[in-house]
């Protein structure tokens, strides 16, 4: 998570354009992924150079470049030759600690945004810049690390007569997008777990712990929702946009991940408040307990104190005291310890701090 | 409440547009329950197919269908095909996590909204997923539950000659909505009398059930307004849009809905700012109670603490303590004993702790 | 106050335009005054019936009709029937839950608004709402009460060769909704009084009735906003609006209208900043006391407990305990007695205890 | 400063255009100095009737107005029926309780605004209300008081040869409002040290007469913001406004200012932020002192409450107890008396509580 | 830091446009370098007239006039004349609490802003103004003082060939102000820093000092905020402009440095927020810290205070007291004194209080 905001000065000083990996280094090697589908078919390749992935401009197919690691900055320079893409877009590519954004550059669309996971059984989320150029016959696509997270979209191309496959870059793009959002969502229930054992830690016996964890879960959200909140304006940007890369057909599906992605920010919205209540709970719990305490400590305090007064006076070594001698004095003040006490515990009970 | 939040993850990584039910399963079949009416007359049928739904496709008559329980996909499927409904709606429909929203499809329009109610004796909040499909001829409504919300416009529709036989889809699907608005100003006393009873609580002796019935009105009142927020722009929506299924004489009434909802915003607003204020008063009366076992504590101990040494000199014993034999010692210390609390007394009155 | 949120459900269900009075039942009949005056003269009468009303429809004069008492729900009907107003325009003059709206009916222009004005002495806020309908030559107001808001208007409206009388409908109205605004400022002496009798109470003694006058005027505040808040939308609406019913001379007096709205706002999210404030105070003020109190005990409990402790000793029944039998331990016992205390009570003073 | 809450309501009920003093009555009479000005000289005279005034309406020259003191209505009135003023104009002059606005009223603009400047060495705040009516060839400015404030103005007026005298009414009412914007960034040293003094008094020793202070401060602020932020809307008016009255040459001059009134603002912004830390670290203080008192008491109790018990132990009279008897009883108690308070200091130390 | 809010009061009542140096002296001369380059090669020079500065006026060579340090106002006063630059502008640099702002000038564009950058080990932050003109083939830039921050683009322009040096006047603007943007992002280490050295204090041992931290980096972060947020207008004013100074190449590079404000004003909200949830986690570690020291208070007085009552009874002097006498009492006292502590500690564990 620091990641995102502590590796962004090592790059201070140098020109606009310069294409250096900036970002913590996930993966030893850069492995590229080439999809090529046309209406009929389609075929998966693993290649290493670029005129390799150059070579698959066909007439109609659809090719789908898929860049894995970030660690071979001379590859991601060559596609940027060959394809005629800015510098200014190579250079965020590589930098991870992008705020999403979606920018259009007539011949090709570049968008940025971050994908969220929870990861090693649900205890860790999974931070991951990926960037998508959007072109006529191509997509390509840069992610940090390699994972799981386009793999229904793979299945589904594979899948002969898909629906997908009767379509362009632009509903590729979506779908892409779309796989991000719904990683998004899933968050849901990371997040539900984490609330929910916060409040159950509550109703049990707080301790600081538990502010911890309390504390814990909204440093996250704070990150979760700095990521997340650029995507509206991102989704937004493109359902705005005249690019003649999107079709009429398509903006229907952007519109519905726009709605998707509004949910997104209206949960974490939600988690935000429902945080903020727990940690008043929190407090208000531990100033009720501090206050039971106290009362405790009145009730015994007050009861205690006259009577071992009274023990006090009748230990003294005066020679002239004559209720030393009376008989009935010893069971008289044994009277007054059992009434003293039954009188103070009347009046804490009408006080109703017992 | 919580299935609004945590249901969503199960569809992520199938492709847009398959029909699959999501959501908790509030109803073990569906039933569909159509309305037919005219200027003239009307009927009310219960029927199980597509065909029969296609059958009251009549001149001039307004056909309202009802569906009640989202479990049978295929029926729903069918709708779709049959009206030539789009795949990502016909998704929306089935997913029961909807965020509020109106949709322009130029053919028909589309709601979905959430409807919410107090139930079993004002305690518990229903909620539940509605979507209204508005076409020329045609209205669908699509429930996840038999309930009874529409019961009061279906009773108008069988009364012969209502003035609302004589308009169109649009004023059947502004009823609809209007329906809904109202069952939420009828939450208003639902929070009323959670509000009021919390006071009581306050006036009377507030522990910590107070605070969790606090915490539980708050937690409500955060699902709620994430739910009727949306409206406003639903509403607003359909103010803005000239799609031509709706005229420009309803375009009143659902001006009239729209003050509505501005209505219910504002009072869950007023709600917010009042359980924040006694969340508030809850706060500072803990504080203010502890205030006062501490006083209670404090005149105690400072009261006894140095008659108890007193006693305690006293009760020594050396041999050289000439005041153990004087005769009026005794006497003279129970003076002491009386004046010590009353200089203090009035020391703490001045001070304004009694 | 209550009332604007509680009584909102019991017309749900019924189909909109059905005209109940839906509201605390405030008068036990409907009066209906006439006011009728030209530039040369006027006269006021007392009506019962809307042929009466009509009755006064001449060449050029205006028509001023004030209708106090929502209870006669035939008579506000018929005169909506004789003067073509839409039944949701009436079914909102009969509901007293109404937000403040502005409406342009071409004929007509509606409003809509509460009035809040300090009664009995001051120490309670009275709320009404009052609906305004102006046509080209009546204007009608409906009232929920008969009280005294508008007798200025009717005491210049007596006045021969008044100003008044040479303007239209437009300028009565515009004379109607300014002393509504100035009573809403006349409250600003009603919380400048709450104010400073809380601020004299927090410098004195707060206690826990101090808390529930601040809470009170803050829940007051928070009806008082919600009810001026949506003025300025209302006058701001009147400002855009191009009906041919208000003048361009008259518009000035509108922008009057609205700086004094936009005053009234301004004051009560300053009073909104001042009651925060003074809860502030009052939590600190308790905190400071507690601190206090603390700091007594504790300066009672170190110095005795270690004397007490001192006397303990000697007062034990040990048979080899030389120090007993010493001439001098009893006065060096004094002499601790009074040397521990001296040097407890330097030691709280550096460290500012006291 | 109550002074702008609590003297509306003295005019509800009076008609529109009604000419009377509302305010607090700050001078006993009016002064009205005039300085008139060409290119090549100018004259400065002190004159009591409208008829000296217009007196002045030359060919090119320049007449600058100064009413101080609003206590003469008759001589405000007659100013405007002189000039062609529209009556609520004047009477907003005259009602002090205004909201800082801008109005083009072709023939000539208005504007009012508060004066906000430290007075009697620096302690309090002084609020006055001016109003500057802009024509083509006068400058009128109705001030509360006579003060300083634009003798700056005049000094330069009086300069042969200024630049500023071969500029028109716009250039001079720049200048005025520029003096006044001046005097709100000296509010700024006010706050300054205002702001330092509560610093030092919270690394001192905070007690309440600290928190008066910061809520005295913040009050202020209250107050100071209320009256600047209008400021903004009122010169963001003059630079959209396309009046005549303003050349373009001088508009750059009042784009300058509009910056200076944003710096006023976002000081007032920063101020507010500082403030409320101010009042957490307060609070935190108090909340550290109370800590660390508990702690002393704690300690002292915990330590010394067993030692007691011991020594009443071998206060007690029983006959049969073996350990009165023993020799070594008596030192080897002492030893646990050294002993305890050792260890449980240990302990102490180990919680980091010494 | 507090220059920026001190030094402001001094220039009131002087005339605009009069050129005097407001802010702290932070150099003791004024020095000027030129760097004047074309295409093919550049030169870098100090000058110190005006004159000298005007001799580069070339054919297409573009020339940077650094100025740095403000003393020497008549220099500057000299290049105001010279390029025809506006009073209003010239005043604007000299003083030095300028709010961050873009101006076009038409034949110039004037920026002026605030550098951030941490100083002295990365313990103390420095501010400085910097103000640019960008003339068609003129940049200058004015800084309070000498430092490195545009040292990186020197370096770049003295290489040969250098991209840079193929482009205008605006691309060199964008270097400048890219490299201050860079300086801001530098200042995360130092938060991060910061915040982390506060998080090890809390998880450790929170004194008064933390507290003193948490509010120093908080009042820094509010005057970082108050220098960043007016870059966001500033570059976005660039980016809205349609000035024949910035070609529609460039303007790419000025869309990236906005994104990168945007990351700027970002990360400081996120601070913020993180800053403010470290506060609380203080004030919950003060306090149940407190609270921990009370349990123990408690349980220590609870156990031994009854305990003591009980020797005070025993140590009593009656005559009559059998218990003294028989044998088993001090035996069967010590059973109690072993009983009861059990019996509390029981009640406490299951209190959960140990």
């Amino acid at each position: 998570m620091a990641a995102s905001t502590t590796t962004v000065s090592s790059k201070a000083g140098l020109p606009p354009g310069t294409l250096v990996h900036v970002g913590e280094r996930l993966e030893s090697e850069t492995r590229i992924t080439v999809i090529d589908y046309t209406r009929d078919g389609g075929s998966e390749h693993t290649v290493s150079t670029v005129e390799e992935i150059a070579g698959f401009r066909g007439a109609d197919s659809i090719t789908w470049v898929n860049v894995e690691g970030l660690v071979n900055v001379a590859v991601i320079e060559a596609i940027g030759q060959e394809f005629d893409i800015h510098p200014l877009v190579l250079e965020d590519i590589l930098h991870t600690g992008q705020r999403p954004k979606f920018e259009d550059y007539d011949d090709y669309l570049f968008l940025v945004f971050k994908v969220m996971y929870p990861a090693h059984g649900g205890e860790v989320v999974n931070y991951e810049q990926v960037s998508v150029l959007i072109l006529s016959d191509y997509v390509f696509t840069f992610k940090e690390k390699r994972d799981a997270i386009f793999d229904s979209i793979k299945a589904r191309l594979r899948k002969p007569n898909a629906h997908f496959r009767k379509l362009g870059t632009d509903y590729l793009a979506y779908s892409l997008l779309d796989a991000v959002v719904d990683q998004y969502l899933s968050l849901q229930d990371y997040m539900d777990a984490a609330l929910e054992s916060i409040e159950d830690a509550l109703l049990d016996e707080p301790d600081s712990s538990t502010l911890m964890s309390i504390q814990r879960v909204r440093h996250e959200l704070i990150f979760m929702r700095r990521s997340a909140a650029p995507l509206r304006e991102l989704v937004g940007g493109i359902l705005r946009s005249d690019s003649e890369l999107i079709s009429d057909h398509t903006m229907i599906y952007y519109r519905d991940v726009y709605d998707h992605v509004l949910r997104v920010t209206d949960a974490f919205d939600t988690y935000r408040d429902m945080v903020g209540s727990l940690l008043e709970i929190y407090n208000s719990t531990i100033s009720n307990h501090m206050n039971e305490v106290m009362k405790v400590l009145t009730v015994f305090a007050t009861i205690f104190i006259p009577l071992t007064f009274l023990t006090g006076i009748y230990g003294m070594n005066f020679e002239y005291m004559p209720e030393l001698k009376w008989k009935w004095s010893y069971p008289l003040l044994w009277a007054c310890f059992l009434l003293i006490p039954a009188v103070l515990m009347f009046y804490f009970r009408k006080k109703k701090w017992l």
